[in-house]
């Protein structure tokens, strides 16, 4: 393991959202740049569902990041300037405790044993880590997708822990469409008999269903029209048997898909994905008796970015979130992309993207 | 059987236009209305991938048709005035041949046997009906979803059949997001245990891959926003189990895939949505070197109805032969309304698509 990878034990026990407790819980986490003497130049990015803690690359030779051109020296998000902080979702699979984590009072996996996880318990255990790092106030608080929603769990449960914020392809809310996508993802993997109500193993993998999950949600990742573009009519190949692959649409997801199957466990994936679904950034309203949810966060600022083409967070969600700040009186823009890579384009419209992230955070001094 | 479902006996034998053969086929359809003596008073309905021939009432106490508000005396396409055909498609379970009826040289199934179906033999197969019915020139052809392909096909085979041509909710082709879905739809019929490549029996009926296949289909007929206005965010039930059904759209989608499993026979299924993909009105330009491929199809007149929140067909599609035939100096109108209901509109909106189809016939002489 790399040595820039760490590891930042959570408080025993550590509350969830919904009532559960964990404890010896850790978050894996990495860093770029150099905090200042004054710790006033951290920005913590939440992740979107998938991805790790790695961002970006640490030197010339390791491997690249999730978002390798917005993060870096000289880049958007500079690490020359700014103490870059993005840890593992607790509850993923990828160095953080999940559900497919060894449970250590009886040495198995935790599977539906983990305590029901929401976003607002991502948002708490990263705060956590902040502070473990000396970090009182954050800079800027950036989320993409997950994250994004992650984000609003976090300014609504910690009130002045950012100053600025940076919210892209999500919202307050998943709305209809998108649990739809999700819950078929979830039915995909239960069904697959491979999955044996959580008792799976490297061997028996539910392959069919992780990989078939991964395809319905590639319906929702880009756009009809980039996929217009990206798949010519005409180009079909003989397939091996009746109804085998046989048009690019196919090919383009099967291989994409295949590629997925092992790369997130099965029933961090779950929890993960229920989590986004469970999440409801309008409740708030309810609990603390406010007729705003976004009013009390306390954030100097805030852009918010949505992407025309996006079915997953449409845009009428990010104008939602824009509405809420304006009200609240929060210094706030909102940027509507003409992008045609749908939800992914916060991942690919490098241009864009940079250059927004990049002018926000000049000016949010 | 009620006296008013019909049988035509397709001559044997019937040529596939991908080179298969079939003997003593069938269609099953029904009328509405009387042929004038002139005989220029017919309307063919081309349906859908999953209606039946049963468009409307024939009597008070029959049951309603699949486009009960469209069709009948004094309604938009108004059967007093029109004589109205609508035949099950060839290659479906509905009366008609398909690869789940009996292949009378063995005396079991045809299963993958059957002929490789397209889009041309289903509007081949009606064409030949219409003759049998005395008809030589259709008033007007109507088509809505598949069935505004199928339209495609049959104009382009039989150029002077149709004086006038009511498409909607369709296009020239399937774009590749809406290929994408149907082949998701299929893979999770194939690959259900009880497929048992095309040997499944009512006993061992291929349950889950219908009800997944009809769930994944279901995120294409209507639109976000419809469901937006449908499920509100708040109303959740227990599940039974971990992440069991929970969220209100995921028993809207369990509810409606199960009353599908049985409707449909999943091989038939399987070659009709095939047919769909296949389909490609463009490439009629190539066999036949022309510049335009709706330059030949002698109607007098068309109207294209798409709607902005169809999924499956999106605007552009119906701008798109809109163009075809403006170039082609067709008196054509193009509508795209603002129906929330997405690729179903037509069967949802009545107000909307009433009008435009009453007014159409109504200028249509």
């Amino acid at each position: 393991m790399p040595d820039y990878i760490k590891h930042f034990h959570l408080p025993s026990d550590f509350q969830f959202h919904r009532g559960g407790r964990l404890n010896d819980a850790q978050l894996q986490y990495e860093t770029w740049g150099q905090l200042s003497a004054a710790a006033d130049n951290a920005i913590l990015i939440l992740s979107g569902l998938s991805p790790d803690s790695h961002v970006c690359r640490h030197h010339r030779d390791d491997h690249d990041g999730w978002w390798e051109f917005m993060v870096g020296p000289g880049k958007a998000i500079d690490t020359s300037r700014y103490f870059v902080i993005c840890a593992s979702s607790l509850g993923s699979c990828k160095g953080s405790t999940g559900p497919a984590s060894i449970n250590p009072k009886n040495n198995r996996a935790y599977r539906f044993d983990f305590p029901d996880l929401c976003l607002q318990d991502i948002a708490n255990s990263n705060v956590l880590l902040c502070q473990h790092l000396g970090i009182e106030r954050l800079h800027t608080l950036v989320g993409p997708s997950m994250g994004g929603m992650t984000g609003v769990a976090l300014l609504q449960q910690h009130p002045g822990f950012c100053r600025h914020w940076l919210q892209m392809a999500a919202g307050m809310v998943s709305p209809p469409f998108s649990t739809a996508i999700r819950s078929l993802q979830r039915e995909a993997i239960i069904n697959d008999n491979n999955f044996n109500r959580g008792f799976y193993s490297r061997e028996d993998w539910p392959v069919d269903g992780m990989k078939f999950a991964r395809k319905i949600g590639m319906l929702s990742y880009r756009s009809a029209e980039e996929w217009n573009e990206r798949f010519p009519r005409s180009l079909k190949k003989v397939p091996d048997h009746p109804f085998g692959i046989e048009f690019p649409v196919e090919s383009y997801l099967e291989h994409h898909a295949n590629r997925f199957i092992h790369q997130f466990d099965p029933i961090c994936y779950l929890y993960l994905s229920r989590a986004m679904d469970w999440f409801d950034g309008y409740q708030y309203q309810a609990t603390r008796d406010i007729a705003n949810p976004l009013s009390d966060i306390g954030v100097d600022s805030a852009l918010i970015i949505g992407t025309k083409t996006d079915l997953l967070f449409p845009t009428w969600l990010q104008q939602d979130v824009y509405d809420l700040l304006k009200k609240a009186d929060i210094d706030c823009d909102l940027v509507i992309t003409d992008s045609i890579q749908g939800h992914d384009a916060f991942l690919v419209d490098e241009l864009c993207f940079s250059k927004l992230v990049s002018n926000y955070l000049s000016a949010a001094v």
